[in-house]
């Protein structure tokens, strides 16, 4: 599966920030390791995503996505419903803090396209709130059911309470841009 | 143990090379990924790699170092010697080819301060062939016996016969400058 993060950027200013895609084995090795860029507060992390998926040579290996969350680069939104379509694979949005979802909302008024972002946190569909190894987590869904993502959280986190492609998605990302 | 090798980067030019560092728990788990940047076919490679490991969070939890060779974007050469007292860490520095000797003189002779980077290459020591799992190895130690390093290399190396900690560096740096 392919576990993806963000990198440091500095806020609210023209340029991109790093993603790193990590392609893991289980819950244990790592296989390979690919990035993109997405414009900060942009509207292109779904396109980008789906290129960087789709153009990887680990593309055929890959049965899973994991985001942490479905920001990128500060307000930069993921489709989740059309990355599970543009790429044939079962997203599961990760979060360790629940979503509020009426602060978010807010905030965007701030951004261009306000409604298109709105609509794009929507497409994330329910929030679940599970507990995993002891720790709560908010989960969103495309393309897998909430039994299948729950086997998978199990199966995948084997050092803690977040799943190890997630979680090392996100030292890498953060160690190379600090 | 800390892992460290150097991403892709434009030869013969006047830039910087990404280098990134692994802090691996044992041959299964990252705790943390740290870099630098090093000047292309320079010469401040120890330097870099001293500031990075004792300026790093994860500085108290390293024992080893282990290096993907002694060259690091292109020909900025690690000193392993200088690197094991200024760091107070055991260095291997391992290779899946034999370094050939003779063409590297040569090649040094291409670049100013010839003398000085044959000295750094001298500085390896003794190049050990060893097998491990099956794979032949080339090996440079510093600060750390033949014996230590054999078992090190043995306990590290749960994929494959390269240890995880410069496996996944590669993959790492590779990854992220692709």
């Amino acid at each position: 599966m392919l576990g993806i993060d963000d990198g440091k950027f500095i806020p609210h200013t023209q340029g991109t920030g790093l993603v790193v895609g990590v392609v893991f084995r289980g819950g244990c090795s790592i296989d390979g390791v690919i990035n993109t860029k997405v414009a900060i507060d942009g509207l292109d992390a779904t396109e980008k995503l789906t290129q960087m998926i789709n153009d990887s040579p680990h593309r055929h290996q890959l049965r899973l996505v994991m985001l942490n969350g479905v920001t990128l680069a500060g307000f930069n939104l993921v489709d989740i419903q059309k990355l599970n379509a543009d790429t044939g694979l079962p997203i599961i949005a990760l979060t360790h803090d629940k979503p509020d979802l009426e602060a978010i909302h807010k905030a965007l008024k701030n951004l261009p396209d306000t409604e298109k972002r709105w609509q794009i946190i929507l497409n994330a569909g329910e929030i679940h709130e599970v507990t995993n190894k002891g720790g709560k987590l908010y989960m969103g869904l495309a393309g897998i059911s909430l039994y299948d993502a729950l086997i998978i959280l199990d199966l995948t986190s084997t050092m803690g309470s977040f799943p190890e492609p997630l979680r090392v998605a996100h030292l890498i990302a953060s160690g190379i841009t600090t």
